[in-house]
């Protein structure tokens, strides 16, 4: 049996090992500044962090440990997103039990000292592009641990920080949402046949036809993300040489739908670790 | 910075994510029964024994308990050549330095115990093929811990283990030859240019042309291991084209130079530690 933070960084390996999940760095696809090794690096140098969730540290300590390991690589933010989902459900794994209702208890618990390590962890590494504007809100995560003090101030949870950006950040909306896409996820994936890999890139798939992706939205705006999720649809529909065809568009013109490839992250881990998948 | 065992783990994957090294599991090419994600959950299971070994355990304690972690996914035996080789050289990196007197100085205080974990570690993976002959020597390594009660009546330590199997084992030959062609390979990938996998794979093919692989022997015979060394050199002359033909050639004919991919991870893993060179 592997511990629940081996679960995690496995998952964070299988999520970058399957292939073709359109617009993501796969085993077959790579940005020149953006590479497979940069995810595998990643996942290794993220495992301290998933311990700390594991031996009880605070939340958003072992989140902050977990980037911070994960950010020693040259690629930049590679798993920041996987790793917001990944920290409470290892939580949960290990304290409450590996459910909605479980890992729901966990996040509801997260205090204002959580969101303070939650706004550190921006200090590692970037995870949006450019520089803040001038009329940042006092709470923009542009400003990492210099938010801290305003953070105390209101006496904000790591949960009320993430409820307030549920409608536009997928990731966020999986905390105030029992982790729902996550579990359906993980339920694919248990369901699913062949290689976990390729489980893992049929998810991706059917979950980037299904809702647009947040982090599409934010790089490109909301109508680029609805077009992938349309083009999803169809790729699906037709078969492997348009799911190719769309991967390699994708990759070309650097749309990376990466909060869906965060999710299915989240989700291999469920499957793992609660539903017994092996590799 | 990441520590000793966390870049031998990681070296572990960059060995496994570099294409094309003919004959052996890598992102491109994978045999039905031996896949790629068999390699990325026995870097992950290892890791524990890495990190007792860097903790000061005994060495045949911490292989043993690496073998075992590795061992736990369905593709069998991915890593044991490569653990054999990383365990007495995290111990150099953290104890000695890492360099060829370092990591002598290690496995030359090798103890009769650390040969009795060896043994045990066998308990944990089929590394050959077939049953045990009924002629079987006494210290045949298919006997597993069975063989440990004749080890301690012997006296002989895991360095006059390896030692007895050197001419026909290239990674024991490592062990009793200063790990010589692990820091070669280590030089050439840090002298290298390029993403680190790439650097890998050419170490690879460059390794393979020079020896014929000990694996390759063992399992086809010296002839076969010859022929192999020598359309290394033919595919290295002749480039890209011919180095895919062969790679697809030995994947069909189920012909895996593990040994020589052995060395690579070693290699890899002095490339990381004390060259600094960054992924």
């Amino acid at each position: 049996m592997r511990t629940p933070a081996q679960n995690a960084e496995l998952a964070l390996l299988l999520e970058v090992a399957g292939t073709p999940k359109p617009g993501n760095v796969d085993r077959e696809r790579e940005y020149a500044d953006l590479r497979f090794e940069h995810f595998l690096a990643g996942a290794v140098g993220a495992r301290d962090g998933l311990d700390a969730a594991a031996d009880g540290a605070p939340l958003g300590e072992a989140f902050e440990r977990a980037v911070e390991g994960m950010s020693r690589q040259r690629g930049g933010n590679t798993q920041f997103g996987a790793l917001l989902l990944l920290t409470p459900l290892v939580r949960a794994a290990v304290d409450r039990d590996l459910s909605p209702d479980g890992v729901a208890a966990v996040v509801e618990d997260a205090t204002v000292e959580d969101a303070a390590g939650f706004y550190r962890a921006f200090d590692h590494v970037d995870v949006f592009a450019g520089d803040l504007p001038e009329d940042a809100d006092a709470l923009d995560v542009r400003r990492g641990s210099d938010a801290v003090p305003e953070v105390r101030d209101r006496g904000l949870t790591l949960y009320e920080v993430m409820a307030e950006s549920a409608d536009r950040d997928g990731v966020a909306r999986e905390w105030v949402d029992g982790f729902g896409r996550t579990f359906r996820a993980a339920d694919r994936i248990a369901d699913g046949e062949g290689p976990v890999p390729g489980r893992a890139a049929e998810t991706f798939l059917w979950l980037l036809s299904r809702r647009p992706d947040t982090f599409v939205a934010k790089q490109h705006g909301p109508e680029a993300a609805r077009s992938v999720m349309v083009r999803a649809q169809e790729a699906r529909e037709d078969g492997p040489r348009l799911v190719d065809a769309f991967a390699k568009s994708l990759v070309e013109s650097g749309v990376n739908p990466g909060t869906t490839a965060d999710v299915v992250a989240a989700g291999l881990f469920v499957a793992l670790e609660r539903d017994g998948v092996e590799v």
